[in-house]
This record gives C-alpha cells, sequence and structure tokens, in this order.
C-alpha cells in the first residue's frame, strides 16, 4: 500500500509540466518583438546571475545541451548581448559574459516578468509560496539524482 | 518597488523547468524498453482519468498541438494499448478509448512511478506538498490566463 507521500509528489509533477509550457508561451510571446528566444533569455539569466562562463558550464547549470547552448550564444552575440573572451583557467575554452547591452536587456526582461509575477497566485500566502519552494527544490535534487544514477 | 511575492513566484518557475525536464528523462528512461514515450504516457493518462476522448480534447487538457497528439495515439494503437470507436456526439470525430492492455499498461507505470515518488523529498512535510499543489495550481490558472489573452 503506498503512502499519501507518492500521490503528493505526484500531483506537484502534474502541475508542473503545464505551468512550464504555458510560462515559456508568455515569456516567447513577451519576448518575440526583440528576437530572443526563452533559450536565449534563460542563458542571459545564467550569465547575469552567476557571471562569466564557459559553454559546458552554462550547460550542465540548465541541464541541457552544449550543442543548444552554443546557438544560443551565436544569436546572443549577434544582438550584442554577449561576447567571450580567453578563459584564463583553459586555454581552449572561452568565457562568455554579458556586454552592458545584454545586462540592461536582462534587466528589462526580468522587471517585466516580476511585475506579471506580482499579480498571480493572489489567494496563496507567503508561507505557502515559501513551503512551495522548498518543495520543488527537494524533488529537484532527489529527481536529478536518478537521472544521474540512471 | 516589487512586493516579495514577484520574486518568490519567479523561484517556483525557476525550480519547475529543470524538473519537468529530469522527470521527463526519468520516465523516459523507465518506459523506453516497451516503446513509449513521455507523450505517448500522458496520452495514457487522460484516457485512464477521463475516459473515452477525441484527439482535440486530449490535446486541450494538455495544452499540446493535435498533430503530436494524433501521432501518440496512433503509435499507441500500433502497440494495442489504444482503440477508437465512433462517436455518438460529433459524427466525424472518433472516440480514443484504453483497450484493457492499455489500462494494465498505465497502472503499472504509475505504480512504479509512485513507488519511486514515495521516497523522494523526504525533508517535506505533508502540508508544505499539499501548500505546493495549492500554489502551483493557481500559478496554472493565472499563466494560462495569460496565454489566452495573449
Amino acid at each position: 500500500m503506498l503512502s499519501r507521500r507518492g500521490q503528493q509528489l505526484y500531483e506537484v509533477l502534474r502541475n508542473v509540466r503545464p505551468l512550464v509550457l504555458n510560462s515559456a508561451r508568455v515569456v516567447e510571446a513577451s519576448l518575440a518583438a526583440d528576437g530572443v528566444s526563452v533559450g536565449m533569455r534563460a542563458v542571459l539569466e545564467v550569465l547575469a546571475e552567476a557571471g562569466p562562463a564557459t559553454v559546458p558550464a552554462i550547460a550542465e547549470r540548465l541541464d541541457l545541451a552544449r550543442q543548444g547552448i552554443q546557438r544560443h550564444v551565436n544569436d546572443l552575440a549577434a544582438l550584442g548581448f554577449v561576447d567571450s573572451r580567453a578563459n584564463p583557467a583553459h586555454r581552449r575554452s572561452v568565457l562568455i559574459d554579458l556586454t552592458p547591452a545584454g545586462r540592461d536587456r536582462f534587466d528589462r526582461i526580468r522587471g517585466y516578468e516580476l511585475a506579471s509575477l506580482d499579480r498571480m497566485a493572489a489567494e496563496c500566502t507567503d508561507g505557502e509560496i515559501d513551503a512551495a519552494i522548498r518543495v520543488l527544490r527537494a524533488l529537484n535534487r532527489d529527481v536529478r539524482r536518478r537521472v544521474v544514477g540512471a
């Protein structure tokens, strides 16, 4: 007999997939006018938060393939939002970094997103949202272990 | 000045994307031996829970395009997990339903998944997980409104 736990967590997972799909659609629609995709936005976010990074390091952080990240980096470079420089730690891999225009663009994107989110889930308390973050982080950790272990 | 709310919900969204990616990878790996994909599994789930449905109704429930759902239905039919029958409500659209083999297959998939989930997020309380479900449902509702309104 399964405990309630498994079924509760199953319900969490059922609710995350449509949320990812639909929030990507909303973000994509708001970015489309400037030629920025959801994937490019994710790369901007990593660089804004973690600082300069190599393509493999960005890929690891986003759990995505290097080839896809390289494509996003190329597209962002074409828009003048990132550039690359020599990596003191490894002669063969370059560091990708935001340009001032890239940082400005990301700040505007995030400001718009935060303002939209501010009006959502109005009936939930701060405590409930904090609990949701704790649960999602714990699930992420445990699910990622299964991927690595597989 | 933004309230804490927007930033909390931003943190929720940041945690759902890798969870969807990695849980799909875990599910895909566990299903691969039988030729069932994550998308096919999602269709089985809708039919198991909501009963017989048309392809457009399944697509709407999963927030996915009809063409993709039709492909999954065809693949499931080839494995003997679904079949189609006349739809009393609309002469031109058929109802898709689980076969006994399809229901049995889905019950086994879900049993395995629930048993795996049962051991995850062990440090979170039932109350926290319930809060997470409430928050995700509220966010899904509000984000979906933005998609429809866009």
